[in-house]
């Protein structure tokens, strides 16, 4: 009988089996104190017993069994966890001082090395060993996760966070992921994260699923071995006749198909990171250069490639430049002529065709203008600028959904990926911070 | 068309045309000064540059071309390359000093964090970004190889082995690894690597390859994904009835078939490491216990598994005694038996059954007294007891081939894995040092 | 990249170039004659041209295009289409009496074989060649299954259609089709096609597909390799401890979970055949035997492999029976009793413990002796019991949905598939015609 | 642990079992009379016991009992097997003749199908339940190549053959082969059954072949989906720049490697059909152009694609020629010439340039002139003719290989495959008898 699954099944199932031999083991070494211990002693205890340990199968199986505790926990649970980790596996301050203090005499390889030993907590071998148990990658990923929301209020975790940070930027390295287009005939399994990740434009179920698979969509994702059936981030594109100037028709169910050789414009319209544990180990730009170049590939007609992208930063910060001081600012007449609509029209649906252009010009001017640490506010300009992207186009009511008035006032905009222009935009922009935009979007952003 | 490829494959394809484009954008930026540089400047300048970018494409074109330079270095060529790694991409001494210095004054995470970073060479980023292109995980393999070989006469280039070793640690954790079993059906390409692999009992060619493939023999390899084609370890296994005791049946090609249902033994005759860049990073103890189990499960006919094993430092070991001073040893009437006649008789063909049972005494003693630092001296010996096997059996004349004379007297021996005994063998092996054997090999070995 | 697709995709595209370059070549050989041509005019010249035609390119864009045409027709439209291969395509009896007569003379096998191929229509090579086009083996399963619709009115397709059912014969052996076990992991094309054709009890969306996926339930289908998409038939299978009653706790969605140790008995509780075309081209008897042999192998633990069949007959049998003369019947009082009750509560909500024995010795009898032609009355004990099942058990309102009050009455039957006891069953059912059942409810059924 | 295995595997593991429980199944029903029986007369109970049975396990059981005795049979005992099908299932010429008569009396439907089922062969019924079994296709297969062998002296065998020609025919309908590119990361099983193929220019070992799966080199197979191990057809394809004139060049090992950029040529320099039981049953037109409808998409550099391939038919004629009446001939001069050298030098190593130019002129002469039927002679030139390719170029000591000497006096042809002209080619090959040719070669076929 043959199974529509992956080898890596397979494995898991052998593992399973000496998962389950060391569990008689460690069943049979555990005596009475056991019983009475509390579950975040037992974790402790666990957890040292595993550094500790080599045998194999008992090792495997004490892996295993504290990812099922720790799937458990509540949150509480996962406190006590944390701090558990942070008091008992941290790097100890006197090893390393002694090894500074011997590098500072020795200055030789020996010395550093012991230096880098010392520095080394013995909670990067703690991971190390959980990530061998079947499943342990993914489940580290999300502890990761876990741990990011608890640093603002337990700066003292940063430590272990970054612990496991950098393992994990080790074993993302790009050279192990896979790129997969990712369509109707996908496992369910697959598609089922793809409706639970989409964070930009929302899937509603499987039939909405099916429309955004349809022949004129494509869907990419990055796999990383250890997690087959769950993605790392996704990438929506609509194949279209010229560039897309609002979100709606993209992702309507029932628009017309346009015929493949009428197709000349790929436009990335959502690009969905799928794990908050993975965040800041980015693949993003990555993503969209070479699913560019697998669709140049496949499809020689598509001549343009852009996203179609929201501006998450614009009302913010308008609306901060309008509680500031609006009669200050270089655009004053827009500004104020702004001031008077916004509050009684968010929606900014009965705005005039002269408002219109004051609002455009404000998203322009705050697009290539305003900047922090020499680089734009936008978040997501950010990201395609740094990427080699230029600012090509600005929308007007290009998004009306709650959340598009809500943070980009219903403008999207078109970052353009010309492949002879990516390199040399992206030296502007590191070298000069100088955002490059077309013509038209200049002369909206001039004064 | 269908391909039997790995997906794998595919992805190359993608890559190398992102790289192919990365080229292009790299002509064009080189100035004429390129023309006038030597291989290890040009080397040097691209590494710089590698570390020193950000743009994807031309970074995955950089890295190819650094890795193809590589590729095709003579051995001149590769010192040069190290030196210069070592020269320009060290960690900088002064940077550590100012960092732990800080680090004592401060002793907080940021200060903690800055001195990891300080202690993190260049070289660390040039290998994480060199692994992101085409065939990176494997050239990274191999360059580690070449660096092993080159420490005892460059001990300054261990920094730079020091940082590629950490990675490969992260890299190869075991949970990435895939156990396959490797038959007839496997991939050419795979089937020639285990015939260049093959360590122990050298594989003659295709037919003989075939015959160790056969329905009573197995052969499982460990897999990294970025290395589909590229076994990481294996091991060679004989089904038959009862314990093996010489390797000659277990090799031949023109053996009988014993039936499915007559066998009872699983013999794990050959263990082979294939890359020395994955030296000390052992997969081997791990390779064994998931094959008994999936074994186990297969056939639940089989209910031995052991090894047959050589003693590669016996002849050494006893060589050694003989020259210094056999007349002060435990054994000294073995020893002096033994000192006569080896000289003359290397073979021991003539040996008569006093000379035989005084050299199996000795072997026995050798295994089980003989010890460094506590452990056994003899490596394969370490590596079994130490996975938690027993010493069953000492064979003699096991292994009359040349290199089974030149270092272990043509002596072989099984270890035992009893899965019932390996945690508790494991342990008493690593707590106390001391060799788990059978009683007839304990009676041999007592004065 | 590398797409999780079957290798057989690929093969598609490149049939898909090669009728794209005989379409232009067909183009260019037609005349203007075409522009005025019918429809059914130009199906009849298309499937002659393609009948005698030998260009490989061109043959396969005809047969792409006809198989095209025929998917958009409407329910005139292939009656159009049948009458056109009726008349134009069938076996000619000129043909058949020359070669009958030559053969009543020759008697030797040039002549068997002249008259083979005189009985051989157009049609049968017609078929043959539209196969080859890509997508054709499914069109011509879904053709078979429109033209059994139109048998009853138009018995002179009887022909045409028994031409297409050989085929189908053929390339439905039972050698070339795959077993596969389909979960989560499966293609959502695949499970897409699972609701579709689930005919016993519904399933309500992807929700309710997942939960007949779980743990604790087994899904299994044969596919061909031509159309690996879509499966021929598949059969659900609950895993519980003991026997299953009632078909409600076996389709809940939120029924408590029981751990795989407890499991002892598998129940097929919903059989469905994927396509009217295959309709008495039979595989629900190998299917069953197959999935037992693997859910044995795989689970040890599971003893028992029975059906929760429904007794589709039943209720209108009694209703006949009654309608007829109730008082003749063996059964009589039981007769009398039921109608009185029926006609008021056909749901038999209310029915007494005795009316409610009375009922199930009536649908023992009706199982057990009611025959037609030597076998059983009711279709589903026709293939159960024809398999070499035997009738273990029958339960009172144990589905009572709709469709199973309407033929049922509520009442649900296990049928046993005892390994030793099969193929003794199987002939004592076909050799004497007698019914294999359980003192229970041969008891039941004792008049 | 994951296998590199097809899952196939995993269903005949199945099946097998099925198999393993039918067999104690037959083995308690078999009685004493059994062990008396001779093996022909076991093999005509167990083929009349398989025709009639319905029992599914025990039905697949007896098919693979069949086969493993037929597996092992000498050719005397094939001979005894065939005879035994002839006596026991032929079809039974009084029941065509009653069922004639009836036709020609009734001429309806149903007449008709007893007519149809008189005329299949119990045999018939006997090769379709063999092909349920595992392995069971390949086996027929075999059968096949074995009867055809004995056809010409046992004519008798020819409703038998025929009887299985038509099975095979239905189950090898091109629309169920999977056309797959076949290169070094291919299974060694299948690699393996290439060396032992390669009919045309044999393949030495395992270097030999791993040189015909280079870069510059292309191998193509067709598979059918129940032998996904052993290829029904391949061709092998040499990339090159320009047209190939002789052989040596094409599969010599040590050649220098083309780079890709420059080949604008792909020569088929060798077709193979790998079992002499599809006799009949073609392949090869198709082949060449979905593999050059696949090199095109692959490699747009490529312009031409031609084969290199030999007058298997010109020495045999030549010399029948020169034996009967040369001087009669149109080429009366040319012959007499060749005459007088041929017997002394069969090489032609000596000729002279003015008998080159008559060896030439007569060859030309040969494959555009001489036929039978209205078709060319030389089969291989009526296969490439028949699919529409062109006769390019006709070169002299091309293969000086004994086999290419003795069958085509060294000369080797291209037939050139054109896209735009393979429909025209073909329909004026077939409807006119006209070979197509360059005008080089018709100027040398001039008189």
């Amino acid at each position: 009988m043959s199974a529509r699954q992956p080898a890596r099944g397979a494995l898991s199932r052998i593992l399973d089996s000496i998962v389950e031999s060391g569990r008689a083991i460690l069943k049979g070494r555990r005596d009475a104190s056991d019983r009475f211990a509390s579950v975040p002693e037992l974790m402790a205890m666990r957890c040292r017993e595993l550094v500790d340990h080599r045998g194999e199968a008992s090792g495997l199986a004490l892996a295993r069994e504290i990812l099922d505790v720790y799937e458990n926990l509540s949150g509480e649970g996962r406190d006590a966890f944390f701090d558990m980790l942070h008091r008992d596996f941290s790097t100890d301050p006197s090893l390393v001082l002694a090894a500074a203090e011997r590098y500072g005499t020795d200055r030789d390889f020996n010395a550093l090395e012991a230096l880098r030993r010392a520095i080394e907590s013995p909670c990067q071998k703690l991971f190390r060993r959980l990530n061998m148990a079947p499943g342990g990658t993914s489940l580290l990923v999300a502890m990761r996760g876990h741990l990011l929301t608890r640093l603002y209020a337990n700066p003292q975790l940063s430590a272990i966070e970054s612990d496991l940070r950098h393992l994990l930027i080790a074993w993302f390295n790009r050279g192990f992921l896979d790129l997969q287009r990712i369509n109707w005939d996908a496992s369910a399994r697959v598609l089922e994260k793809i409706i639970e990740y989409e964070a930009v434009h929302e899937i509603n179920g499987w039939d909405d699923l099916r429309n955004r698979l349809n022949q004129d969509r494509r869907l990419f994702a990055f796999f990383h071995p250890a997690m087959p059936y769950d993605p790392i981030i996704f990438v929506e594109i609509a194949l279209g006749q010229g560039s897309a100037s609002s979100i709606a028709p993209l992702i309507q169910t029932d628009r017309p198909e346009l015929e493949a050789a009428s197709q000349d414009t790929a436009t990335f319209y959502s690009i969905s990171n799928c794990h908050k544990g993975l965040k800041g180990i980015s693949f993003g730009n990555f993503l969209i250069k070479q699913v560019a170049a697998d669709l140049s590939a496949e499809m020689p007609g598509i001549k343009r490639f852009e996203t179609l992208s929201p501006v998450p930063g614009f009302r913010g910060w308008l609306e901060c430049t309008l509680a500031s001081n609006a009669e200050a600012h270089v655009l004053k007449d827009e500004l104020l002529a702004v001031q008077e609509i916004l509050p009684q029209d968010g929606s900014l649906e009965t705005t005039d065709d002269a408002l219109r252009s004051d609002v455009l010009k404000l998203c322009a001017h705050y697009l290539i203008e305003e900047k922090q640490a020499g680089f734009p506010l936008d978040p997501v300009a950010r990201f395609h600028l740094g990427n080699g992207a230029s600012l090509d186009f600005i929308h007007w009511r290009a998004d009306t959904s709650d959340l598009g008035m809500k943070r980009s006032l219903g403008i999207m905009v078109n970052y353009l990926y010309e492949d002879a222009q990516i390199e040399k935009n992206h030296e502007t922009y590191f070298a000069e911070g100088r955002v490059v935009a077309s013509n038209g979007v200049r002369k909206l952003a001039r004064v």
